[in-house]
């Protein structure tokens, strides 16, 4: 149960969100320009998302673990089998040498930042990666972890429906962060 | 040495800011709104800004640690004692009780949000805490483990000079985390 007195019928971070829109607003925000927005721009919103759902995975917060997944499985190059693989393994899934690099640097940041070392930076821009790659790597590793704790903090409702997670992950994949809707299914990060 | 290459001459979590102004719009606001904005709801913005140096103490992140801590004792009812008091043991600090049990809760925030226990929150709440007060004090502490693995995580440049802190805390204190200055001083968190 969770530990306020949070909307009983959403999910997730989406119940936190309804119960203080002044801070949804900005964290939406950030979700949007971090994984939706700037898909274009180095990293893909399917690489983006993967980054998302494994410093997810490794703070074992459910809700946003398989939201973000079944978002990156939708993506373009996306599938379910591909999400699984770097939730197991990143090194050892079938995605690119640039990107198992940026997920190491993920892993990092997620279990200890000063522990990014320059060695894990060079060999990700040996592998072609950027200065803004690499920066929203960081970024996108840190910003979840502030969302796993918001969810698992509050000890939100987090549902085992795979069904649901699908719906959400085709959501957040075609239209991003920014709006809620009064669909629950959109209450979601 | 900065992971990336940022702009030399601004200190901390601004150069990363100045780097990607896309991603900062949010960030800032998110700030403003949880440790300035919200100061007259529930909990001032000292003991907010007492929850994100404690926190940034506890990540051992000097930048934000120092920049916050000097923002909470520039705050009425403020002083560097009370700051240097709460991050040595909040348990012994001359704090109300309330505080005392918000700073545990966001003290499990930061090492493991799953041992946010009901009997932490019940024994907030029975020290008069409210659902915002709770909610809030878990979304600066989650909050702040996104903004101090931004700033480690990156290798930003933390400088050691104290009065550069204070200044920045007068800054923090007063005009909030909104608006970006050509001043660097402004350019914290």
């Amino acid at each position: 149960m969770p530990h306020i007195n949070l909307p009983p019928e959403i999910p997730g971070i989406g119940a936190a969100f309804a119960f203080r829109p002044e801070a949804a607003r900005p964290m939406r925000d950030l979700a949007h320009v971090l994984l939706f927005e700037s898909g274009n721009e180095g990293l893909s919103s399917r690489d983006r998302e993967l980054i998302a759902t494994y410093v997810s995975s490794k703070n074992e917060t459910q809700f946003c673990k398989l939201s973000h997944g079944a978002a990156a499985a939708h993506h373009k190059g996306g599938s379910q089998e591909l999400v699984a693989a770097v939730w197991s393994n990143p090194d050892a899934a079938p995605i690119p040498d640039k990107l198992k690099a940026l997920l190491a640097i993920a892993g990092r940041v997620q279990s200890d930042p000063k522990t990014v070392t320059a060695d894990l930076v060079e060999t990700a821009r040996n592998y072609g990666a950027t200065d803004l790659e690499i920066h929203d790597t960081v970024l996108i590793a840190a910003a979840f972890c502030m969302y796993n704790r918001y969810v698992d903090g509050l000890a939100t409702w987090q549902p085992s429906n795979e069904e649901m997670y699908v719906s959400m992950g085709k959501q957040l994949a075609e239209k991003g962060y920014r709006q809620p809707s009064t669909s629950t299914n959109q209450h979601v990060l």
